[in-house]
């Protein structure tokens, strides 16, 4: 068996080396939720439990891979945020993709009993992933990005609420959709409020804004001097918010976060 | 929020289609397992039960995606091929590559029960994954990959049994890797035989040749008629052989498979 | 002046070696020909001039790259097929692409006045490109773009002739067109030869099929020996063709134009 | 001859569009000048003639693509810098780099009888090419790149004339060569003017510096009014300059040509 005459295939391999000075986002989305939600008895229109288990795996993503700096997601879907002078892997396109989606499935995977501890997984849940380049300076494209996906939030989640409140209520899914349909987001917001008496914006801010995720300081107490005293040292902790990243308020309060 | 602002952002996406008239090889490949398989005490030098593990999640890919025609894996490796006229996804590499390996990834966490039952997963595994393109008509370039990765299955196995035996002997790791720096295959073939009394050859097939999978068809009585005699039906099944693929013989008797 | 300070920005070249296994075409066009062909008076629907200087041009980029096995063209285009395993500048598609384009103008512009010569070259003609990859053996890829092409350049003439003859008849050419819109390929034929006389396939076929080059083998005499006799050698040469590409003929009896 | 059997091949072309939010650099190179500038006569060590109709083509490019706000050249390459918000056609990298390419090529063919007018064409000169994109706000790349290749420039042409005295002085040039080898640039200016009396800070800027061209705003009369007085209109002239462009000062004086 003579190895030389095959190594030729090895050159087909090319080199996937995504481009310097630029962020990158490895967005990951799950693939075929509408039926994983409803074999899996999520609550509709929101569950925690899905979106405490993501949240979850999101913060090991983070933990494994120190280069990703920020993380937002929503839904079933999660976006990563890698530096933009990330050497991981060379900056490889194919590496960055199948690592992320492969670790995020894992540990999904592992925590579901945690946060379903009556529901068995019932077949294999997976995600897609793909892979977007925002050039440099000031990370004006990544904070736009962030603000995109935190409006694709917004929207799906008050068309979602409206839609199950007048499913709950009596109607069909189809009947829900075709009275929602051209609907403006303030129609939608008198619709909760006279015939639900929901306020929309007193639902709690995860549905509404979304998570997002960052490393932040904290001081602890490691431990006391001889005198008693408490030693503090400072600290990285993985921090889980659901703020208004539209809004300048969050990136003024966290510059270090998309610094060059 | 008006939503119009950010959309722009949507135009960072490219398109990544893999181009027509190629068979698209899907490799993945567990990340940093030489610890992954010391943590979950694997033995040495070959365990059946990683390796049935890995069979059975391919064989899970195959059911899952009808468009992968052939797997072939070994160790902690599995490649998958994308049939030659695939429209999956439009032929997206991000698609193809990140739900080949999340999905796997997937049934590996959730069967891991089955195979490692006294053993809990101590952490999540992962896979990477990569992608190539193998143009055209006869799948000569296919077929010579696959030589390439079980000539590289037997060059491993061989070693890996070498050293394996001689740490088992009393060696260090270390010490043993000195002796075989340098040694030819038949020399360690040799090695075997005198020191330890091992038959390479005579080792089981799915260590030294690893693991091909693909779609047969069967005969199967799928009930009898009313005069008790069986009705059969030809169905497809997914076949696991452990056959040598740098002989012609396997492609002869299953031409089918990398047909145009 | 420290020059490693500003050596990072070598680094955003990127790899654009095209995959191999393909036969590679490069296409050009002439750039905005129809106000070209205008100003430097080409005569209407077909002119031999500029028709003889495009191939001109194109033997010479055949001589100049002999990894070109083959060329087809008509009206202002011209494509090349580069040899499936072509190593030329390690297949860098920018190469490629620009050493093709950059050669035939250089050499449209030198010949201009042998084709034109009572006509100045009013401003540069400039023609653009771009690069396609066929996969593999057999070059039936190869072999069906170039029908492709000749259709094209059939679809093209046809219509081109029926418009100029019923212009030169008097009509203006946005009434020609008018006329013409929405006919068959058979009418056209019709309208040619009822209102003008014309048998459109016995107009020249440079005009009707476009134009072929390619390497042939000729027998010539290069001296006398001391006998008298011809001393006779096999010698390529490039020859210009005008034939039917989509029939198999053509290919029949050059089998090793595009042999693997 | 059934147009739509054909139709499929078309698929093969890939979309080649450039990323967004990134300064485009096309950069010519001529083709073996070496020889192309021995059998031609050129001035050694250097030559205004070829250097003028260098940037007399340059000139021509800019004024043939507005979308082009920079260029800078010396010796046989010039490099076009797009603007970063560039729609020229949709950015596609082949349509960019062949029409750079070969209008540059079409004009330098066109004009070589203005700088050479008692030299003949001996064979076509061509050009290659290449692509490069410079992300973002600010083009600190791109300046930094320019950079690099003035500093290449200066690097080339005091080793190019050091090598050239002594070649003039009666050494042969592989002599010239081994002198010259390991030198630093001090050594090499000393040398300069020990041995030759030149100070080469005295050489003209445009061998030393290269060539900028960019469009600068100049007044002009554009006719008188009634009462005799001129009418002063602003309009865009090209500019060609042999600035320091490692200095902030050039870009210090024009803010506007690489702002965003």
């Amino acid at each position: 068996m003579a190895k030389s005459e095959y190594e030729y295939v090895r050159e087909q391999e090319r080199d996937d080396r995504l481009p310097k000075f630029n962020w990158i986002v490895v967005r990951i989305n799950g693939c075929d939720f509408h039926r994983f939600s409803k074999i899996h008895g999520f609550d509709r229109p929101n569950d925690e439990r899905p979106l405490n288990l993501m949240n979850n795996c999101a913060i090991s993503v983070l933990e494994q891979f120190p280069d990703i700096v920020f993380a937002y997601g929503f839904r079933h879907e999660y976006s990563f945020i890698w530096k933009e002078t990330t050497k991981f892997y060379e900056r490889r396109e194919s590496k960055l993709l199948s690592l992320s989606v492969s670790f995020f499935t894992s540990v999904y995977v592992m925590k579901w009993r945690v946060f379903f501890p009556e529901q068995e997984l019932v077949y294999p849940p997976s995600f897609d992933g793909r892979v977007m380049c925002f050039p440099g300076p000031g990370a004006r494209l990544v904070r736009d990005y962030l603000s995109l996906r935190q409006n694709d939030c917004h929207i799906f989640n008050q068309k979602n609420t409206c839609s199950w409140m007048l499913v709950n209520s009596g109607r069909t899914e189809s009947e829900a959709e075709e009275y929602l349909e051209g609907t403006q987001e303030s129609e939608r917001n008198e619709l909760l409020f006279q015939q639900f008496g929901i306020n929309y914006n007193n639902l709690p801010a995860m549905f509404r804004k979304g998570s997002s995720l960052f490393r932040d300081q904290e001081d602890v107490t490691v431990k006391l001097d001889d005198g008693g005293n408490p030693i503090r040292r400072t600290r990285k902790k993985i921090k889980v918010e659901h703020s208004d990243l539209s809004r300048k308020g969050f990136w003024r309060w966290h510059p270090e976060i998309l610094s060059d």
